[in-house]
């Protein structure tokens, strides 16, 4: 097994580190662009390397229901079918099936549910979760646990705690593939005893890597910014700390700033299929006329084949007329930015002027954004 | 100004040439991938040159409405605006006001119409095509003609072939920009005669290039494939022959073997974004469920990305997922098969053995598909 984690700096709670996965190596802290059905939406495997990716993310739900865990696995895995060949996470499925699917029944057993594809009646257990990843052949799996969502009553989620330390359990004893290693997920929403019960009881068990879970299921920022710092504090310092499905720069930045290392977001394709760019000016969007003649790039210092080609008066018009090449050229930008933004933390944290950096990065964000 | 023609071999009536453009030169027989609003379907300028394209389309109609010959002559023409630095020619604009637009009136002056897009009432002269493209400043230019529907009467067909003479005489008088060439366009439908006749008036006129226009309107394959030999015949050897809107692959080799030099066609991006692709052994539909298993590339001898990286299977779970990297890749490859097949032409008349190569495509695409 060639998995490790290695902490190189730190910057107060904000941390650099390198995680050593059989498909090679990532610098923490580190965006993974999403893969949902085993591709990052409209993007090459090689426009998303080319975007500065390291690791990518799959979902396991949408992999098991399309196009299933044993094809993958018959055709060779999960890297060699959408041919990325860096490392690869992949959730446990349990999120999209409290989200996607109808009809889910959730009990100390598993989940049963409706498929949203076709209706079909499913079951996700610990145990079944633990093997379509293992067909799937990810460098980092991750536990099934139960998600409540934000806005969920005290019972709930301290249920929802009770049964993912359980269900922890049952994926550590399941698990058999070397290449392969499992991160637990803390759930306990935005009370923090709780999040601390549910991370003693998994640090206990000795995971490799720990995620946080729940977050950015409807609470407020401002909720999940406070509470960040704290759960961060209760996972190992010296194991990798995954924010799971967060979020807006200033919500990655916030999460670097509490010692988190990893994070996943559809937020940079899915706005920039819908022509709104993330930049360190803030939101751009692009429908607006007042790009319709503007010669300068989306973002001038940007390295992405975005803005080193393209004029914002050719990627209004673009979305202007419907053009795939639209949605395309913003998603691997927004791609690109948030790589960026991860690389500039990580030089920052290295010199020691990481709090600069974010206050920096809040206060342009802040700005109304600069005329074109 | 820097355009010529060269004819370097000729096997039969198929010939190879040699054409240079102010943007660079140009193998023939070519097949130019279309840009209908600035861009090719799908592809990025650096996934159409790596695919092999040499020379693209731009329709004038289009751009004309958005984003405007007077937005893109501001940004520095066509070329700078979409970032493709090889040749362009561009269409006139007549054909798309003729099938796409509503309520055309056309006159001896010109077409009155209103605009597909937001009904205005907009005026398309011989004149004003000069000028748009002039604006766009493509390589090529083409004069505005008049096409009417393969099921026109005769005497609606005769009049078009007037009108476009003297509609070409104006383009030629109109015409100033130096560092771009119009071509001629001859109508007259499947009426040898007609074609005769408006080929000798127009070839009087000396244009540095020619097109056959109002093929691939309706009329059989048969009887196009049919008119094509006595049709290029009419037109100067040792200039350069474009044959325009067409078509499926054995349409462009009826085309080489008659003597044609340039085509263009919607089908490659269109089939693409469908599912459809092209290929020696005939047409392969990615959503066939035979494809879900299977291993092998698209097509094993295809030097394209789609087909150097990606499984049937994979590109069948992108269609199936409605993933955007399907139409993506399948555009990508099937442009990639059309200019290998020219490719595959000039070789084939350089070495004397054109019609062996024809006879064997065409036989290759009446063998049922190869079992996956
Ligand atoms: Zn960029
Ligand atoms: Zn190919």
């Amino acid at each position: 097994m060639t998995f490790s984690f290695e902490l190189l700096h730190r910057d107060g709670p904000a941390r650099v580190g390198r995680m050593a996965t059989p498909h090679g190596v990532v610098e923490t802290p580190v965006f993974m662009p999403v893969g949902t059905q085993a591709t990052v939406k409209g993007l090459t495997p090689d426009m998303v390397r080319d975007a500065g990716a390291q690791i990518i993310l799959g979902n396991t739900y949408h992999l098991a229901l399309r196009p299933g865990g044993d094809l993958v696995a018959e055709l060779g895995g999960l890297h060699k079918f959408m041919k990325w060949d860096g490392p690869i996470l992949t959730d446990s499925g349990g999120f999209q099936v409290f989200s996607l699917a109808s009809q889910a029944k959730i009990t100390d057993a598993g989940a049963k549910f409706r498929s949203h594809v076709d209706g079909s009646l499913l079951e996700l257990t610990p145990e079944k979760a633990v093997e379509i990843q293992q067909q799937l052949g990810s460098d980092i799996a991750m536990v099934l646990d139960e998600c409540p969502p934000g806005d969920a009553p005290p019972e709930v989620v301290r249920r929802a705690v009770t049964r993912s330390i359980r269900w922890a359990e049952r994926c550590k004893a399941h698990h058999t593939r070397k290449d392969q290693v499992q991160f637990a997920i803390v759930q306990g929403g935005t009370n923090l005893d709780l999040r601390a019960e549910c991370a003693k009881e998994l640090v206990a068990m000795d995971f490799p890597g720990y995620a946080l879970g729940g977050f950015s299921v409807g609470e407020s920022p401002a909720a999940m910014h406070a509470a960040l710092p704290t759960c961060a504090a209760c996972l190992p310092e010296e194991k990798p700390r995954y924010l799971m499905g967060v979020g807006r720069p200033e919500d990655l930045l916030a999460g670097v700033a509490s010692g988190i290392d990893m994070f996943d977001c559809v937020m940079p394709t899915r706005n920039g299929r819908n022509a709104t760019a993330f930049t360190y000016a803030g939101i751009v969007k692009l429908r607006n006329s007042r790009h319709q003649r503007d010669p300068a790039p989306l973002e001038a210092d940007c390295p992405c084949y975005c803005c080193r080609t393209f004029s914002r008066a050719y990627l209004h018009h673009l979305f202007r007329v419907d053009e795939m090449l639209g949605p395309i050229l913003l998603s691997l930008h927004n791609i690109a930015f948030y790589l960026r933004l991860m690389r500039d933390s990580r030089r920052a944290i290295v010199e020691g002027r990481f709090a600069d950096f974010h206050a920096e990065c809040l206060a342009g964000w802040k700005r109304p954004a600069p005329a074109a």
